[in-house]
């Protein structure tokens, strides 16, 4: 089995924008899928993790676009996994057009934690290691280092507000892309009409669950940069995101 | 070219719910993907009336189903039209699994407006009628005819609400589907976990635009069954929609 896995999606019309270019939170949703097939393709994904009462957790990811695929496109994402320690393992993600033009990079930072505990685990232990066999650490991915996603305590309360039914997933938490469409939907529809979501990058600091309502704080940094945290009404941090826009 | 198209997807793990089935609201999309699809291999789609300055409309939408895909299952979606008339055409919808079980039904019926005037357009002065030449009368679909959605003027104001970037699709319009999942939401999460919901039907009475803010007034039919009604603000009315759960 080779070490990067390739699977293809298409911007189907009805997960298109008003600019007819796929939602961001849609190709998230993809590079998410993509990861999950390919750690079940390879025997440590949540299908295997079940059954050791474990599961993945998504702590850091960033997507950063020269381009979004077009409405009716086919596309592939690739995914592999650059590197693992004791309790975090690197996934890349690159998004590839049917011609072999890439259109843009995704990079993530998973923890494994004890679904009974849920308190974070060695991945190490899991199958003695094995899942060292999978690293690719010599495939270029321009998006670099994750660095911090640092907002000050000036950000704004801009938006309060419920989570429901369709923000939960499998496992009862709000589904990580979630967060970055509430966060997009800041900005109306002109705004994103008129500016492209370059790059995004989220910091997940707790699982948001069932029921949570959600506080949205947000800075501008530059002209068309910004920081949002998002929090439980009680104020407890459930994650955090830095956007750029062109 | 055969009269039904057939499309497969998937049902990733991110576009599942809490208990691990397709969200309803993907669900449609994908009909409504399958339905462009078809039109567009048939040169009757949104691709070819564009070059006229015309557009589909969708003006009725229904969605019985037995069994939902589950997490990971790939399914196809069969559409076909079922006839045509000068105002309006009737499309069917046919859930399948891998394995040939039929799991659910759709249905709609749509429109043809000019894109300037927005007036409808004699759908049989389209390339003289050969939109005729795709129907398949014969072909059963369980769902039946559809009857008129019913909503009295005891209907409760439920909620109240904005709409954002992610409800607008290619056209500048809240998207079909979107309706569905903001009534959907009216149920919380734990309802959902315990109750599946079996039909949906929806009728569509006038376009929403990005920037309306929705009124949902809701009024219980039976124990399982609810009527629910989307306005704008000014009280202009969007949508009705009938739901049985089970």
């Amino acid at each position: 089995m080779e070490k990067i896995g390739r699977y293809e999606f298409r911007a189907n019309p009805f997960h298109c924008d008003c600019t007819g270019r796929l939602f961001m939170g849609h190709l998230g949703n993809h590079m998410l899928n993509a990861a999950d097939f390919h750690a079940n393709d390879r025997d440590f994904g949540i299908k295997y993790l079940q059954t050791i009462n474990k599961a993945w957790v998504l702590s850091r990811f960033a997507i950063e676009m020269e381009k979004m695929p077009e409405i009716y496109e086919h596309f592939y994402i690739e995914s592999w996994i650059e590197s693992s320690m004791r309790f975090f393992t690197n996934r890349s993600f690159r998004v590839v057009g049917k011609d072999g033009k890439v259109y843009g990079h995704g990079k993530s930072i998973w923890a494994m934690i004890d679904t009974e505990t849920r308190q974070p685990c060695n991945l190490l232990d899991i199958k003695d290691g094995e899942l060292l066999q999978w690293e690719l650490k010599e495939e270029p991915n321009p998006i670099g280092k994750l660095t911090r996603v640092v907002i000050s305590n000036e950000a704004e309360l801009v938006k309060s507000m419920p989570t429901g039914y369709h923000d939960v997933d499998i496992n009862g938490h709000i589904n990580s892309v979630k967060f970055i469409e509430h966060v997009m939907d800041l900005w109306d529809t002109e705004w994103h009409c008129e500016h492209k979501l370059k790059r995004v990058d989220v910091a997940y600091v707790a699982e948001g669950h069932k029921g949570d309502h959600l506080n949205l704080y947000r800075e501008k940094v530059n002209e068309l940069e910004y920081g949002v945290r998002v929090c439980r009404e009680n104020g407890d941090e459930l994650c955090r995101m830095r956007l750029v826009f062109e």
